[in-house]
């Protein structure tokens, strides 16, 4: 039964209306969506978040999805037994780990996220930061292995897609100069990549329900904080460490002419939807100086 | 209050999810309203008819609406004493009384069409047949003066407002080969111009709530009913006389390739939305050969 | 009879041959003819004029009408017998009042100059400033009603026209942000369409010969004056009147970039194409700093 | 002195205006234009030639003109002491010979046509059939050496030089497989181009009035025939030997879709604008069946 | 060392000369290559491949990759401790083979050979049949599972990636209209690309020789074949087994408009470069209708 | 027998991989060649000069050819008696001696590079600096009549035919403001032609080995210099006479922004493809601040 079902049609003719400002606000604008391995719970989750993405697309946003896979990851190392060192939080990568790395984000949790969306029609068309060296990173630290740090986007293919009217789902995987894959942050990536393409907005899914002032405690939720307050909250160290890559991230992309970024909780049912086309302010926004 | 205040944002996204079926179908295809005089009622419906039509636009449908205005038209003849004489139902329309015609058309009708879609963007762009030739007519009878019927369209200026992300709102007004111009049934009009840019849809806004198949028996109303069916209907003399043009228009339409056309209820709230939206089937369709 | 009869046509060939320098000159470029109430004069200048538009257009030149109708505003007012007010000499604007401007600008001035430039074939299209916000404007002043002063003009629309090789005719309305039209000086209009389009040229066709130095000493007509000048002659207080609004919007074009501005005579024959193709001198040219 | 000079400018400007529905026929169709050995004449009449081609030009016409240049290869090889031998009239080429040819055309005869033209500004582009081996011949006749008959024309860069806005000049000399160079008629060669390009018209500037039907009997000159009669008059022998590859060209671009073919006095002032742009027909009209 | 050092560079330079009339050939065309998972070796040979391919590119022809990877595909099941049932010779593909199919093809696979590629620079983009849903197939048999047979391909995404002068490799996954991933044969996959893309050219690399009379006599490899001869030796019997499907795929292809398909020994160094731009002809050709 | 039938042809595919980098290097950019009146010799270096400019052409560069042909000039005035004086080392060029330059260069020199770099297809359009006014010139010095020095380039119709994949090869003749042809010098047209179209190489063919720091000794040939030294080599007046003017015109091409400019020996066995896509480094090259 669908959510129509329980409301006369009137009704519903009457919210879809009531969604116009929302929809002009940013038809023919691009925005970055972080699709995390967290944010990533049940089909159902997924099936949702699949169906506000083509709506995001059918109201002429020009949408791409970027996409770690942390979890699914570490399932993949799991089951065929190999085991990564950590150096300060950081997962020590060699070959062997890297290999699993790829085939788990580009072979597995991106062609099942262009799935979900295709179940809707032609729409998602998968990528990895190494098609045509799209992502170029350094090594971060050479006991780290292959762990890069992005220094440059090519967006050129993303906005082929874009313009074909179709929607990229991004791996978070970069390529040095000699072509060899790497391990990267898809938190930093989605910011880079939002940065590149002159984004409108840059949102990341997460499995909380935002930023808060004083972590854990919930009344803190800040629900708007300007890039400077985000900067002097990092400073202050009352971050949690999970936050902490996405709120610099945002921090980063907001400097490079992103207007807004927003984290969210992805286990809320059509928060895309909410966020979008709703008066329903949700999660956390922070706003840059080119919003 | 807007409807969305009456239930959960929650609800509100779900039903915009609903919806993604419905806005594939008719994304990047065209759409021909003709919006009637009789259909025009008050300011509150105007306004719904307007956000209805912007909706439909940033949804990534081409709409176009095509307009007559015969009680307004009523109006200012009244108004200015100018009394018509009638030849089978037609008005015969001398000099003058075509300037008023005209005047109330694209003065006076036209403008506050594109006035209540404006309200929501930079959307309408108010044309008429006139305008670079669209509309070329015959005298329909050298008796009713400048009474046309349309014996050619030329749709590159509505194509090009389309190509522009525009609404193209067209008053009913023909021209014959000097230039003069002429009183055409905007019905007629409507079909014509739906044929000439091969529309998907064409949809008649009228005050009654669909084609009858036994006038005036509100229990015979046609859901949905084929172009052969149709043309039977007509011969048995059981459509009522202000539908007969309505339904020989749709016919001639989906003979040029049209796939379907509608004659929906255009005083009901929001009639559009509920046609291309939801599940609600509404008044009458006729489906033709390319359907 | 043609012109060309009474000559032999080896000398009308010569003559076409004599026009290239003038054609090569204004070829590609764009140029704005306000054609005003006053200059419109009996139904053969109006033919004149418009076989004029269609020459500029045919030889390359994107020619742009924009044009008020005070006369005809005060003859429909009159019929009506709506009385107004006058505050410093604007015209107090009540609803009642803007309707008959609009129905008049946009139902009887705009469709009879597109009527007699389609004579010779597919040119003009009818326009208003209300179609796609073209020309914004806020109230002049709260006492006047619906009076207003133009705060943005976005060409897009009248651009398209153009590229599709047209000739848009504009009505001199504009409308707020809540979409509610007003009326608005033709000549300060056509001084913004023409400064938005980066015209070459800017032509007041009026119903006298041109700016006096010493007005009304004939032999005082000025022939060529530079921005400075004009603004000096403004300053003096030798401007008559009626001329004081189309020497400002002279002023504002060329400080906006258009190279020169031109006030002539709109009741000599064929005006626009002595000003443009022949050695004749004609009326008053003002010369900006992009000339 | 100028031609305007000699009437008053309201009458140039009068003349001008109706030239209106002679440039609407052409306006943005390709006609090509031979201009023949014997038609070049003085210098004026060569400046009046090229002036116009500008006007064409500017009026939206696509002219191309094609020439040959026999008188001045007579002259080099003449001057150069290099005698021909004829073969039922036709010239054996030999590889010296052909070399004459060609400098004459490319480098002597087209240069100088290109330079009249671009006296007026950036229009002409001089090219040969070599160019882009856009004119593909075979030998004609083994003993004739180097004298081809045209194969194939690939007419992209003549497309894309009037797609530009400028005038292709054309020397009548074609390429065979192997890139060698041949001399073909120019007759033949404008009649080839004409057809390639879906030209409107082809139009002959000889050195005498036009076709006679009982040639040299003045009073029979031809005005108007069809390509059936014209057929008929070929094969009666009444033609004028240097008239019938005239006569047979036109008959093969009809064919293939050229629509008027006309053969007039190319020593007459101004001829090509009393062609087109007056009242005054010229010469001789053949008409195919797309006319 | 490159082999260039292994000759003087006026050897090299001459040599180069001599490839004009084979990349002329090819230049702006369309080429599948299908690299198969059993002429994939070291490594060595992938980086020969990839030079040849970045080298197609270089000068001028549109090159597609399209692979599968049945050899790594078993390598991965194999440690995963996954054993497959096979139906006359078809592996029965439940979800869980599914999954390790995909992994390996759009994980394992792809990545490499883009890496690969782009050694070189920006040209290799990975995709998969279900990218816009591409490959569109139905289920070959119920008792298969996930093996599809394609009912449809949609090549816009990939001529998209051509037009942008970049270098398309797929991997042979179909998507059936629930959007569910299937395992197809990559040799039909190739030659169903190659037909939708309307190719010039199809080469299978394989890990023989070519096609042979009488396998395995060596003496019998056929250089070229028709179609038609193609279709008898199928029937005869006398085709190896592992040959069947790329001798069926050929024909196919052919028999949808593609010009020459090719199959040769992938093992061979720089193979493409000699089939393409040499005079040795290798492997065997089959001629369809249209070369 | 060709180049490849002297090795294997595995070999020769190699020494094609090789070249991958050095074809990368150069696809899509633009290369000024001009080809030299001295370093014209024989038959069969124009043949390898134009398979070099057809194989540069194939592998994405977009190459313009820019020749004189002074010896030819000294040639055909010879022949015809016609003497020359001299001032400075610059001939005197009255009318008539201008009319041979011309029909030399354009009429004789150009037409055959066409035909020699078209035997390998449609590539060659040939120009000349009159066509759509391309070079515009003043004269140099009144005494030296019909001797011009560049004042602008506008290489539109240049850019035209690389756009559309072809190779115009351009006569260095000028063009005043009255249409009147000049003689120029073809190095100065060749740089000032590279700069306008802001070239990537310009590579002067000449018949010695290069820049000489001592010249002629031999062993002081300059393989790389900086427009620095160039500049200081220029002024110390150890440049020979002939190559003052190529090196001058590097400097000004580099000034302008051009990358590279190359000295090199024209009379080597294709030159350009050793230049360009071999390991070896010849002549002399000048590096510019935009290098």
């Amino acid at each position: 039964m669908t959510a129509t079902d329980a409301v006369a049609p009137a009704v519903a003719a009457r919210l879809l209306a009531d969604a116009i400002p929302y929809i002009r606000e940013f038809a023919g604008r691009t925005v970055v969506v972080k699709y995390g391995g967290n944010a990533m719970g049940d089909d159902e989750t997924a099936r949702r978040f699949a169906s506000d993405i083509v709506l995001m697309r059918l109201v002429g946003i020009d949408v791409v999805v970027v996409h770690g896979g942390g979890p699914q990851i570490d399932h993949y190392l799991d089951q065929l037994g190999i085991e990564s060192e950590r150096i300060d939080g950081l997962r020590v990568t060699d070959e062997q780990t890297m290999d699993i790395v790829r085939m788990t984000l580009t072979g597995k949790v991106n062609p099942e996220l262009v799935a979900a969306i295709n179940v809707h029609g032609r729409y998602a068309v998968g990528l990895s930061g190494a098609d045509a060296r799209m992502l170029v990173v350094e090594p971060l630290d050479p006991r780290l292995g292959f762990v890069g740090e992005i220094v440059s986007v090519d967006p050129h293919v993303i906005q082929g897609i874009l313009d074909a009217g179709e929607v990229p789902v991004i791996a978070g995987i970069g390529v040095d100069d000699a072509g060899r894959a790497y391990n990267i942050n898809a938190d930093t990536a989605a910011a880079a990549i939002a940065a590149a393409l002159g984004a409108a907005k840059l949102v990341y899914l997460t499995n909380v329900a935002g930023l808060y002032r004083d972590f854990p405690d919930e009344s803190s939720l800040v629900s708007e904080i300007s890039i400077h307050d985000a900067r002097k909250l990092l400073a202050s160290g009352a971050v949690g460490t999970g936050m902490i890559p996405k709120v610099e991230s945002c921090i980063q992309a907001l400097e490079a002419g992103v207007e807004r970024a927003h984290i969210v909780d992805g286990r809320r049912d059509h928060v895309l939807l909410l966020e979008f086309f709703t008066r329903e302010g949700i999660g956390t926004m922070i706003t840059g100086p080119a919003a």
